[in-house]
């Protein structure tokens, strides 16, 4: 499809300046309607305004959607991410990778409901989002026509981007709020949503330099956080955290509840340089005070529901799931495999977790399940009626064999 | 081989109550010549009483083996572990499985030298340890007979110990020491080496009960550890720390200082519920105070040093690999195969890692190297000369294409 | 629970001689009343006659129990395992392991029905069966006492059982029918249903011994296998055959015919060692006439309805779900993990099959599929309009990025 | 590098119409001193003829490189990968893979000697080959240019490239020998070396198709071949194969050798739908008649050389090893990593295998090695010495008890 044969796009417009800029740019190069799609993803900031300046630049009152999909977010993504346990490189707890598919999905919603034949997305082209939104659209609807005009356009540096604002009337606006709720004048490249911040850019693009505590946003720096540890009681059901300190609340209240404790606490820091889809490494800075404690917390109740050998083949496949998440293959059949075999083992992951906040830490102290597998006539040190001590002799010898029979051969090296 | 037929045994002594008991047993049931062998592992006790015991028990001098293995226990068993960085079920870090191979490859050694046809310990019917020990000896000599005391007596309680060790007038001591180098009354279930305090039983065996502040004996309480932050410099080469603070150390010195700073600064314990080998689940808690750093900081040289790919399948082996330590396969050919595999990808992990530690938390604040992957000219957001953003939409099209042929068949489901 | 405490025993009962003398022994040893089970699994014999003996032993006819289950063991268990195209250490279509699990089940079923408080089978204590049956008995009833004989008694040789057999006046005869249908003297160690039938011991014990032809029972050696090929169509639906040549059958029907296809043209025998679970290795020689049909035939199928990264996800996964089934964890969390991933992928696995079969060859000839993914106008080498080959540049560039980074640094190893 | 930069190309060269056509391209549209490579990798084609073609064509004779590279070939890349057992998507044995990288190293190794800045080569845009000669050419040198004129020109059909032919006059020959070693006149895309030769395109196209007869040129039809099986025996050392028939020999030298065998009883067909990296499916066969005896032979050694879980980690890790060879990752850090867990089991992988070849079929008949883990004592059904029957009923429960405490949690779903 070519530029002058597109009609309507959705743009997934944030109301901040490089998507207000790429709305611009749609319609004077594209020639194009453009529809506006805003999401509230629980990023922290109003979304509403979002409306006003669609219509300030030209967008039909009814081209512009917003939506809250907080509860879908949670729900339908989030929870089940984290039912597998999912990190990647052992420290990305993947906030902003798994918000991406649910934006493709709804744009694609949108642009059927619309009758619009392409979509557009403000990542750039060294990214990973600009995969994930893609994938997940091209996945869902094969003919669609994908617009990433930083891949197109020339307006390739910060620089550009604020001299094209100026000439055509682009508010330049903060976007983020801080740990208090107050507008964050932040410099650095950041995404948010109620899983996490993320942060990219100046001073971090130094692997060596440490970030200044002013960058983070969402946490109280351990430093400041209470001196009295708090606790708090998860209760879990089929894999899912339903109920906070005994009251039930649905997945997205409980998800922020969780993030006020995190940022209480300190909870949830994370400092790393990543293995980017495209190719390259980079450093991001991690604020995930909430999922911090549900991962813990999700741990520890499979501890005691969950069988072994289902537990440690979770654990062998987390790393390909999580990968395909960071990777964008949401929608795929092989991250639904992999999700089909993790939600096979969760109908008795059910029942309490504590866990011990203070300063950073978060500390499992305590779980409870009525399917627990833990009984502790099992494993006591104390004489007990169920186990056979010398039946472990024969399973030693069993095992062993295989080495038995090796070492009597002398030729072996 | 039947009992009157094993004439030497050599035991793993650690001069404690249970194997003190079973030096007693082994001369009254087998009698057979009992050689004893006690290894300095770092577990912070003496070994020399244990000599003194031992001949008191009718052991002769030259059957006394005692050692200091601190050093081969950290350069070929403990370094080559966390170039793997290998975790059990997510959070233990495996200190006591990896200290049994090496205790039994000395039982060995020595049943070699001294012409014994047995070895014997004092691990439980229901636990790992006996499991590690027995396919440890196995593998390294096949024909060995192994005397596994608490499978075959009938002393399967504390209290009858007890009785017992009062009736042959064998000394109840306590052998561990907390963190401030003085012996430590504990009634758990303990074990210790360089790497690791772990604790079990009593209070415990309730998985919804939190661990008493006192039994934890190598750390400083987070709450109580300094109020200010302290940092580190850990240098790494071939994939292993080779120097604290520009200071260069044997592995055993390396480790055993971060064990000082992580106990002053709160950092390392872990409270589990885990899946033991024999079929039961039971519940831990662990202290790795130095363990806990390197295991953040080689994760962090990685970043920058490891290609992505290689760094993502380490993470799909490494839960195997963690498994096979956990369960006592160290001495295998599949655990070699991993080792291959993971040590072909360190020889360009090299460079410092800057961490900081405050009141439970290791955070890596900054990492370079001279092997650095990480290069800001292609992950900057700043317009840069050597990516081109275009090949990202090639990228993207033929990574998406199977959904596109997918999505065009309208047949599928 | 002790031997006198056993008061009903339901015993996997084949008639033959082994299982014969093990009923006598029961009643002898355990003065127990014995149930017997006996299933018709496709193995070639008839199954009443056992009803005949059993009874001749003194059982109480309404305790003789004798089904057929061959559609469910075809429908349930062999289908769902050639979904996944198991095959053990790269050649075993694992004919006797997927039985196993259905013969414990139903024995479970008939001890709840009876009321029988343990259950017995005729397998040895060095072979993977014994694992099979009782880990598929305890899972599914983990209160049920299991009296494995062989384990037990002392008629550990073929004379010492013949011995017994005569003093006990029990009827030495031959089960197996060779590939005609008539009763075949065999001194193998034999195991039969309608997947396969498989040979041990003897002649086999030396690996490199060349199997006498005469061994083989099902199949025609395919030196005098028509000398013409026949074609064969097979048409899938999720995953599973449901009609031969156009016609619609049942599960087991449609084994059957393949069967007597792949026999009539000497299809499917192998000849391994292979390690058995109890930590030997052992000579096994199979025919799966049919089954060797199918695993080409699905894979065919597969191979134009499945995506990409699913069917290497499922190739991945296989190894490990064989391994499963061979050792006898059907009836287990983490076999039903990957059943759940496997059976998800094959939702669009459908449509048709062309196979060439001679002379122990079979020959995938062709496939369609109203769900194919197969689309000539992308993989053709001639101009097309569908996809663009420039899009090949930014994928490769982008795939070697980490290499062209890493070959900037001249310091990498 | 833009084209006018470009100075000296490389060109891995045929001979062929293709390569040929591209000779010309280059030097008409990039004005650059054109090198060829020519490689003997066994294609069975004389290679002398390219050096008077590319001379016929102004190629300097000091700029025309013809190297007999087989025994390079076999030995280095060839038996690494069958140490791995290697089949990509259940049938291909990647006869094409595997010469790629090979080849992209000696296009570089010339580069570098000629102080050539850019490669070319002659595969489309559309197929894997590019992605093998590319990422292969940049992980061994960063900023070497690679032109792919299949991806740049407008000749997208085989009918302009014979009009462009025509006009510059280029000779069309027929490249390939049929099993006779005649020249064979075949319209189908095809590439041959040692290992296979490969048809793609034409008829082909459609996957329900069955191949002509007359397309396959390496195989005797098994129709066709000899009435009387015939058997080799092949001899391994550290897991390659060092001798046949008790015959020392070179690893091309072998590999032809069983070429020969193979082709004269029909051995070695593949017919498949498979995934190409690049996203579509594709229709292709091969024949591989030596590979598929060795695949065999070496399974077969292995099945009495390597331990159980070394030989279970190795078939579980041989996909994604397959994977990387196929889509061009052989000059990967994770490629490395796998050949080295791979290699660390073939030490013991010794002795001899003998396989009767019979009209398509080869058929393991015998294996015997000094290093051998199989011991009839111990797998024998009559009475034995060695092993304690007893041992496995300890080695059930154990390896049972996750269930049995499973099932005794009645609120377990």
């Amino acid at each position: 499809m070519s530029k002058k044969d597109v009609k309507k796009v959705v743009l997934a417009y944030s109301g901040g300046l490089d998507t207000s800029i790429i709305l611009k740019w749609l319609q004077d190069e594209y020639k194009a309607e453009v529809i506006t799609f805003t999401a509230d993803l629980g990023q922290g900031e109003e979304v509403e305004p979002a409306r006003v300046k669609a219509i300030a630049c030209g967008i039909k009152p009814e081209n512009v959607f917003i939506l809250d999909i907080k509860e879908e977010f949670v729900k339908d993504y989030v929870f089940p991410m984290f039912r597998a346990n999912a990190i990647y490189e052992g420290e990305y707890l993947l906030g902003t990778s798994i918000a991406r598919p649910l934006i493709a999905k709804k744009l694609i919603d949108i642009a059927n409901e619309t009758g619009a034949d392409a979509v557009s997305h403000g990542a750039t082209g060294k990214g990973n989002d600009q995969v994930r939104f893609e994938i997940g659209a091209l996945a869902l609807r094969p003919d669609i026509k994908v617009i990433a005009p930083w891949r197109e356009w020339e307006l390739n540096s910060r620089e550009s981007l604020l001299e094209y604002a100026r000439k055509h009337g682009i508010e330049i606006a903060q976007k983020h709020l801080d740990k208090d709720g107050n507008p964050a004048i932040s410099p650095y490249s950041m995404d948010a949503n109620l899983l996490h911040i993320s942060y990219e850019g100046l001073h971090l693009e130094n692997p060596s330099n440490e970030p200044e505590e002013s960058m983070w946003l969402w946490t109280t720096p351990p430093e400041l956080a209470p001196d009295e540890a708090e606790y708090l009681t998860l209760t879990y059901k089929n894999g899912d955290p339903i109920a906070l300190n005994g009251e039930q609340m649905s997945p997205a209240t409980l998800l922020e509840k969780l993030n006020q404790y995190g940022n209480k606490h300190g909870i949830g820091r994370v400092d790393i340089v990543e293995n980017r889809y495209v190719g390259m490494k980079a450093r991001g800075c991690y604020e995930t005070p909430g999922g911090t404690i549900m991962l813990k917390a999700h741990r520890a109740i499979e501890s005691i529901c969950l069988d072994r050998e289902a537990a440690h083949l979770k654990d062998e496949l987390m790393p390909k799931y999580a990968k395909l998440i960071y990777q964008g293959y949401w929608f795929s059949p092989e991250r639904e495999m992999l999700q089909a075999a993790i939600d096979a083992t969760q109908k008795n992951v059910e029942g309490d977790v504590r866990v011990k906040l203070y300063k950073g830490n978060v500390m499992v102290v305590g779980r409870e399940s009525v399917n627990s597998l833990y009984d502790d006539a099992y494993s006591t040190f104390e004489k007990d009626e169920v186990y056979n001590q010398k039946d472990a002799e024969g399973f030693i010898r069993l095992n062993a064999l295989r080495f038995i029979i090796a070492g009597k051969n002398p030729n072996r090296k």
